[in-house]
Parts: C-alpha cells; structure tokens; sequence
C-alpha cells in the first residue's frame, strides 16, 4: 500500500457485494474507510428489517474490523482505528414498506442513503429501465419531504429520467447519484448525460462514479485506467468537488443474484444483460484500492483531488445531508 | 321479503364492512348470494396473507350461513342452500407483494376479484386520487397479463383515468369498475363519465354501480330512489346487460377506517372528505337488499331487468372470467 494511499480517507458510495467476513476483510486490506453498503433492492419491508438485523450481527461479529456509520464523526473514528465504516444504504425505497414513519425508524437504526427506485416503477417514481418514465408520485414527494427532514441522502442512480429531475427539483437537501457513468461516453439508460450531471451539481448534490465495466465505454475489456479516464470527464463537467468513487462492486455474488436484480421486482420481466461484463479488470475485489490511488497518482493528478475524489467529497455532503436530522433531534427534545 | 326477492341471485360487487358475525347475518337476512368481500386496501402481502388467513376462520366459523365462492358453480350452491357465497377480493394489487407468482397462490385461495391500484399510484399504475395520472407500468403490463391467465377480474373501480383506458386495451379478459357512479351526474374523481363507461363495455367489460353516498348527486340525503336513478343512468350508456350492484357498503366501521382509507397508503396526506355521507338513507346495513329489489319494482322495472341488475349479470361476467384459469388447469395437469 503506497504511503499516499494509507493517509486517505477513502470512501465508497455503492458496495453491493455478497458480504461475509472475506468481504469485510478484503474492504480493511483496501484501506476502506467507509462504504455505502446495500442492504435492500426489491425486497419489501419484512424482509429488509431482517436484511438490516443481519448486518447488525455482521457488525458485532466482525467489532474488530467494523464499525457502523451514523454520522460523518462515526467515519473519523474507523480511519482512526484502523476499521471499515458501514453506512447502511438502500438502492430502494421499497424497503419502508409504503409507510413514511418508518424512514425515522430505520434513519435510527442507521439507514441513510436511500434510492427511491430500482430500476423500474414504484409507488414513489419510475426507474431507469421503465419503458416510460412518468416522474415523482404524490407519495413520492411525501417520501422527499420526509427524508430530507430525517437525515436521509436521496439516491437517484437507477432512477428514471425525469423522475430525477423533479426529484432535484423537490428536495430540500443535495442529492446523489451514487454510482453513475457519464453518458457521453457510452450512451445507457444506467448512465447520465453531462445535463444531467450538471443538474444535481447545481443543487449542490453529488456523482459519485461507478465502475461497473457493463456501463463503461470499453465494456468487458475495460480497466483503471478507463475508470479514471470516465471520472474525468466527471471532473470536466462539474469540477472535483462534487464527486467520489462508487463503486458498485459486486464481489462474490453469484449467476443468481444478477437474474434476480434484473428481473422486474425479481421476478417479472428481464430487464438488461450484463453479458459478463461484472468485474472490472484490476478492480475484482475490495482489497484493489491502493491500485485505484496508484494509477489516478500515475495519471498525474495532484493529491488534493485524489484525497477529494477518494473520500473527502463524499464526507462533506454525507455531513451536510445527516446534519440537518441531529439539528432537528435536538430542537425536539 | 317480497316474493320475487326471494327467487333471485343477488349478487354485491363490493362491501368492505368490519365482518363480523352480525355482518354475516344481516347479508343472509338480505337475500344477499354472494359478494365481493375486500380483504386488502392498502397492506402488503403480509399483513394480507393474515386477512386471507382470517377470512378462511371466519368461513369455517360460519359456515352455517357462508360458503367461499372458487367458481360460479359455487354462486349457485350458496343460493341452494340458503347460505351467503364469499368471493374474497382486493381493492389494491399490492397484497401481491410485488411478485407476479402470488397471483395463482392467491388465486388458489379463492383470491379472484383484484383492483389494479387503490385511490393514488402503487407501482402497476395511479389511482383516482393521484395529482397526475400515469398510466400502467411495465409491471402493471405483466400483472394485467398474469391476471388474465390466472382468471382474476381486473377491478378500475379506484384507478385513475389514463391507468383505466391502458388496462382495458391491455387486458385480453373484460375487466370491471366493480362499484362506481356516473360522472354525469355528479362530477367526482371516483366517478365515471358516460365516455369510461362506454369504454369499458364495449370490451365486454362491466359497471357495478356503487350507493356510496359521497359520490351521489344527492350527498348525504341520497336515497334508494337516488341510487336507482343512478342505475338507470348507466342503463342509458350501456344498456342493461353489463351491470350489477357493487353498494360499497362500510356497515360497523368506525372513524379511524376512514381515516385510514383516506391517507395514502394509510399513513400519508389526506385523499377526500367524506363529510359523514358514509351510509345510503334506507340502506345502511346490508339486510336492506328486498328494499332495494322492492323500489325497483315500484319504479315499474321488469323483471328481467331486476334479475339481471340483481345478479345475473355479474354471475355471467365472473363465469367468462375466471373460466379461463379452470381451463388452463385442466390442460397443465
């Protein structure tokens, strides 16, 4: 590990890997310090409490690695300690099971980033493989209104196209795509055009860049290189401050997990093939980080924007969106 | 009960009452064959699985005076013996739980009468009450399709203007507003126009009129002679073959149930006012039916014409219905 590297704060906004204590410890040998780890995708709200009451035993199983993420001052003390911050994340806001009082329960229980759809429609919008997007719903702006209150960072990665302009235009509180590609590299419904890109930096929200080689431009043969080359082009277009790394990262996950999440619901229609194209090369498993700082340092970038691509920016906005809900807790009391 | 009540089918598109014993008895003093009970508004499969599961104890705590209707062989068994027929049914797909193959597990049950979405958008389409109507969804393609093949109506009743032209050219079955009124006569966003009237029925498609009185021209001073007049509005659209009685009776139920059928997914904003006009003048419980046979005849109706409204129209459209799914079953074995 290069000795830039280890000083880093290193976070990412989307791990939706098959977790297990391999994981865990390939994301401490990465020199992880926090990551945006998925624990609901088409599940409904029974499922997803069980989903989040396993990684809690993820977490006290494995207290010498980990360490849960509540707020931006959580993520501080795992790079002091030498552990792995979980920040619980949604890619769909299914997991509330309809019911806005439980986005402060499951804010509680450390829930804080949350898309509002996976790729298809829902009761609160359209997804980004939906024939036709047909934006926000009434209950949809009534989610907004309740997360930007609780504390929770909206994510509109796989949501439709409009549906994530009128999401920026409601919320109150920047918003995210947490793992992107810009479209003007390869053009994907997964993958945003610089408008877009544009668009959620003038709100003050956040792109962080996804690596997923089915979305990049060189596909199936794609590398880091191709990577740093797609982040830059983020860089061109919104500057380097408001942007992070997100993976996506799929480590240890099987055939079955890849027809599941495409399939409507997982189980209705199929709705992309990934041909394969799943694993970025060089950057197979959570452990690759310090190849990531190599090549970005290899590609000459000075080490302010490496510090606030690989982290920095993703704990300013993650404390700006979290803020607001410890503010309100403390009014309330 | 006058005689000629006695004689026929009475059939009820929809009551959603708090059933109970009383309940039971009273729809056995009206003559009442069979109805379309609703055991799902806004829950989720898991909580609707528990309603099915309560309905299943109160047909076997009860079958003195009720019998499950499968089929229309069993309409006719419950008239037989005297006793009240059960066709469970749902105001909201989303008991389904997003996953296409609860549709025949729940079809097996008895499950047989589905509405698409319940007053705002779930993720098949939008309802009545939703800002801004939609339309179907990719899913709500492949719910509509799977509905036909399983032989469950299709219900718009609720569903929102756009969503209920979609489903209708969509779906291969005729599909049913199961208790509605004419918007002719008074403009309201769960009426019909003679236009959605029309629609429905030229696909062979059906209107069960509602006596709710919140959506009578007369409000809460509607009577049964209102609600015939209701009647012989959509006579005049549709002619006499394609329509039924759906009272949308809510006998026993208390504020909180309106309260909560009235919040979006029962917990969100506010939907409509009922304003109290929540039970028909002479017809508040469900043993009213010979009143409302008896004011038919008064009106000077033929027979023909009141056996027809009473029953047998919606005895021919469940026959055509959910014939198809006792076919498919025969040829799969």
């Amino acid at each position: 590990m290069n000795s830039l590297h280890t000083k880093l704060n290193v976070v990412d906004g989307l791990v939706v890997s098959n977790f297990n204590r391999d994981v865990f410890e390939d994301m401490q040998r990465g020199g992880l310090t926090a990551a945006n780890c998925t624990c609901c995708i088409w599940e409904g709200f029974e499922q997803t409490v069980q989903n989040v009451s396993q990684w809690k035993k993820f977490l006290r199983e494995n207290s010498d690695i980990l360490l849960q993420v509540y707020d931006v001052n959580d993520i501080a003390r795992a790079k002091a300690s030498g552990r792995v911050g979980i920040i619980l994340g949604w890619q769909n806001s299914s997991g509330y099971g309809d019911d806005l009082s439980n986005v402060y329960l499951f804010k509680e229980l450390g829930v804080s980033i949350v898309q509002l759809t996976y790729n298809t429609a829902n009761a609160v919008g359209s997804g980004c493989y939906e024939t036709r997007d047909t934006g926000l719903t009434d209950f949809g702006r009534d989610l907004i209104d309740t997360m930007n209150a609780a504390g929770v960072l909206i994510d509109l990665s796989h949501v439709g196209k409009l549906t994530c302009v009128e999401a920026i235009a409601h919320s109150r509180q920047p918003v995210a795509y947490t793992h992107t590609l810009p479209a003007a590299l390869r053009d994907h419904p997964r993958n945003k055009t610089d408008d877009q890109l544009r668009a959620i930096a003038e709100k003050g929200g956040f792109v962080g860049v996804t690596m997923f080689p089915a979305f990049l431009d060189e596909d199936k043969a794609s590398t880091i290189e191709t990577y740093i080359r797609a982040i830059e082009h983020v860089i061109s277009v919104i500057g380097e401050e408001q942007l992070g790394i997100g993976t996506d990262i799929t480590q240890g996950h099987s055939a079955d997990f890849f027809k599941w999440i495409n399939s409507d619901k997982g189980n209705g229609r199929k709705l992309v093939d990934f041909k394969n194209a799943t694993a970025l090369n060089g950057f197979e498993t959570l452990d690759k980080f310090p190849s990531l700082t190599a090549a970005m340092d290899r590609r000459g970038w000075s080490t302010s924007r490496i510090e606030r691509v690989m982290g920095e920016n993703w704990i300013r906005l993650l404390g700006e969106v979290w803020k607001g809900y410890r503010l309100n807790k403390v009014a309330a009391e």
